[in-house]
């Protein structure tokens, strides 16, 4: 969707705050050019204090660009060293109003997995996108104050799964490090029988929305 | 999911009547060992004649799946050398009863696109697997006789496109030799909004169905 606007963008620099090799793959398979830059911030945001779960994947997200932005922010003092778009996301998997992140051991993996037997589970993930405005740059001010966030969501409905099947799944050593314990692009994609909404989501990064949203920003103004 | 089928299924010789990268990929994803034979059957079936698309797609992936299966058994006598398992598969793009294959070239993508900006279509990928029963074998019967075919359906919802956008991405090269004309793998990702059902059966595979198929299958009967 971005080719019409690739050539402006292509001026740009883009920095991704994740080294998730998901999201690198995703944003590369649209002709992004970008540097991935691992954030520093602490994903411990007490998740109670959230009305929905969205609000917790934006906030984090937003913690992960605002970490990166600072780390460039504060060793520089020229505007033009800051990127001109930072790029954060937080994935997290919901059912029955609990909060999934990644498991911590194959224990908790599998206990993951047995809820989701048969069931319909929602992944949300929270977008956070940086501009910085050159046209504001100052030494208080380094154009931190275009910050965007939205959100996508997608059903996921798994197949009734029995034990055997769930730890053959763990045993292939997929389920570690990956929210809701699985990879939906991966071996974990058989145990999906349908989902509903934009699969890049679920995957970690919902790359129609964020095209959407790059395409209508980039319409109404023009970037640093 | 096939992972405690994995053992027996290793000692099975199985074919993929395809050379489509994608269900190669797909196949290879959950660890089956398979082979991949193109198959000569000539996807040219009067799409008139069938009362749903579904029907057409498992009609030629079973044209597909047979046409190799005839080329193994008419060039021997020996039943154990027809592979014990052959799978194919048919994708067709639907909207209003319209079915889309191919384009035939830019131009044509561009008309098929131009359609489905803003709308929802269907997506259905017909399956035959050819299960050869060594039981059943004789010289006249070398063991075609549990022919199996099923079909899964997506809906793809894509984004409006403006003309630009659409041309844009037909000059990435992406949608020719791709069922309608976009490849939601790919670039053609961004392009889409939201899908209802597998996203691997639009990708040509339906994945979680052919598992649950396969884990049916075997879980009832002892294949050759």
């Amino acid at each position: 969707m971005l080719e019409p606007l690739l050539p402006m963008l292509l001026k740009k620099t883009i920095v991704l705050a994740s080294e998730s090799p998901r999201r690198v793959e995703i944003l590369k398979k649209v002709g992004l050019k970008f540097k991935a830059v691992p954030s520093k911030f602490e994903e411990n945001l007490d998740k109670a204090a959230f009305k929905h779960p969205y609000e917790y994947a934006k906030a984090t997200a937003k913690g992960k660009a605002l970490d990166v932005f600072k780390s460039y922010s504060e060793n520089t003092e020229n505007c033009d060293e800051i990127p001109d778009v930072i790029i954060a996301a937080d994935t997290v998997v919901t059912l029955d109003d609990t909060i999934y992140g990644k498991p911590e051991d194959d224990k908790d993996a599998f206990e993951m997995l047995t809820r989701f037997s048969g069931r319909t589970q929602t992944v949300y993930t929270g977008v956070c996108i940086i501009y910085n405005q050159a046209d504001n740059c100052s030494t208080d001010n380094k154009g931190a104050d275009q910050i965007n966030t939205f959100h996508d969501a997608t059903d996921v409905t798994f197949s009734t799964m029995t034990s055997d099947v769930i730890q053959g799944y763990i045993d292939t050593g997929e389920p570690m490090g990956k929210a809701g314990g699985y990879g939906i692009q991966g071996i974990g994609g058989s145990l999906v029988e349908s989902i509903h909404g934009d699969y890049y989501n679920v995957m970690g990064f919902p790359l129609n929305h964020f095209c959407r949203h790059l395409q209508e920003y980039l319409q109404n103004q023009t970037i640093a």
